[in-house]
This record gives structure tokens, sequence and C-alpha cells, in this order.
């Protein structure tokens, strides 16, 4: 496949205790649960040396974004003036990527245990890359 | 569209002086070129409210990567042992998404100038996001 292609292939999923969107905080920093990368059987190679402590950056595919949306009350708080998404971390975007910093706990296979990811149980990882200082 | 169907759509591209991939920096803090972000007509109201001096991250869509790619030696160099992409910022990965941190310096309608952007010439913009401190 080249990079022609605009379709993304999910390389795993999130493992997580965050099953309802009501519950998931609004950004990774006010906290959020330790949760798991399940890769698929095919990705193990591209995680070759990752390392418990690394700090990375998740990508991942929020599934139950709304793409239409250009405008939003950021935070959902209505009191907010409209703003255009790009403005915002809001998921509803028309290419609802999600970044997540988180610190990497442990690596057992395929399996990759995270610290506070504010992604929902299900929700499709794209890609896990090294954050740069 | 609904977020189950993993297709992008290029909202914009990258407008550059940078059209060999030899010429790109490897990071983006080693130095890229000003570049003009052009955005789609439709996208006008996503970018309500962005201003010059915002930081922010740009995602893109690196169209000339090789995504069977799953190791690597880092920074192209030989005498650097193989390691996973997912340990590295390699272009060349399943989901070849690029993460650019960069200020914008102007905004002109759908016409957003950026700085120090490593990214070719005619490659696809896919989002931007505020950075969160």
């Amino acid at each position: 496949m080249s990079g022609d292609d605009l379709t993304l292939v999910p390389i795993g999923h999130v493992e997580s205790p965050l099953t309802e969107a009501g519950e998931a905080p609004k950004q990774g920093f006010e906290g959020g649960p330790d949760a798991w990368l399940v890769f698929e059987p095919g990705m193990r190679e591209a995680l070759d040396g990752l390392q418990p402590g690394a700090r990375v950056i998740v990508l991942t595919w929020l599934d139950r974004a709304d793409r239409g949306v250009l405008r939003v009350h950021p935070r959902d708080d209505a009191s907010n003036p409209m703003r255009g998404v790009f403005t915002t971390r809001s998921a509803d975007r028309p290419n609802p990527i999600g970044l997540h910093e988180v610190e990497v706990l442990a690596v057992e296979g395929t399996r990759v245990r995270v610290s506070d990811l504010e992604a929902l149980d299900g929700t499709p990882v794209l890609d896990i890359k090294p954050v740069l200082d």
C-alpha cells in the first residue's frame, strides 16, 4: 500500500475501563486511566525497542466523532463563544485523529500498557511515536 | 460521514519551497522553511478564531512514505541499529501521519502562513490543533 491511498489501517485498539463518552476527561492532563494498547500480531516488529518509561504520542481514530462539525462551543460549554474546530481539541472535526501524550508502563509482546489515556475502550489505534523534547 | 469510515479527507495542502525529500530536515527542530497551509474553501469556518502567534500542531499525510516498513535504521544511518518504526519518527510506517509543531505567522482567508514546516510541497494537510501546555 502506498501513501497515495488516504485510507487508514487500524493497527490495534484501546482496552480501557472508559466506555462512555461522558466519562472521558476532555484532555489527558485532566487525568485518565491507565490502559492497554493492543496491537495486531503483524505489528510486533514495529514495536521493537519500545521500553517502559518512554514518553510517546499515541495517535487514535476517534470513531465516535461527528466529522461534519466545523465550529463548536469549546469544552461543550454553551457560554463559550463558537469557534472553529481547528482552534480547539474537539473530537468533532473533519479528520478525527486523537493525540495522546502518555508514558509506556509495560510492553508484553504486542500489548503495551500506558498511563493516563483519555480514549474510550475499543478506539482504533493508528500510530505511536516518541515525544521530541 | 461518520467516524466509522477510516478514510481521510484532505482538507488542504502545503505550499513550500521544499520539493525534494532529500532537502527536508529530519525533524522540525532542525529548522524548516516558512510555508503556507492552503485549506479547501469549505474549511473556512473551521479556521474561525485562528490567530497569528498561536502555536499549533499541523497533521499531514506523508504521501511519499512506504507504508510496508516496520523497522528502520534511525535517521537513515546504517550505523544505527534497526529499530521498530514506532520508536522513531520515520515517515515510513503503516499510517504515515506527520506531526509538526509550528507557529501561525498570518491568516489570509483560508491560507495560513506557518513557521518552520519540514513538509514537502503538495503534502496533504489533515488537521490543525492548538498546542496544549
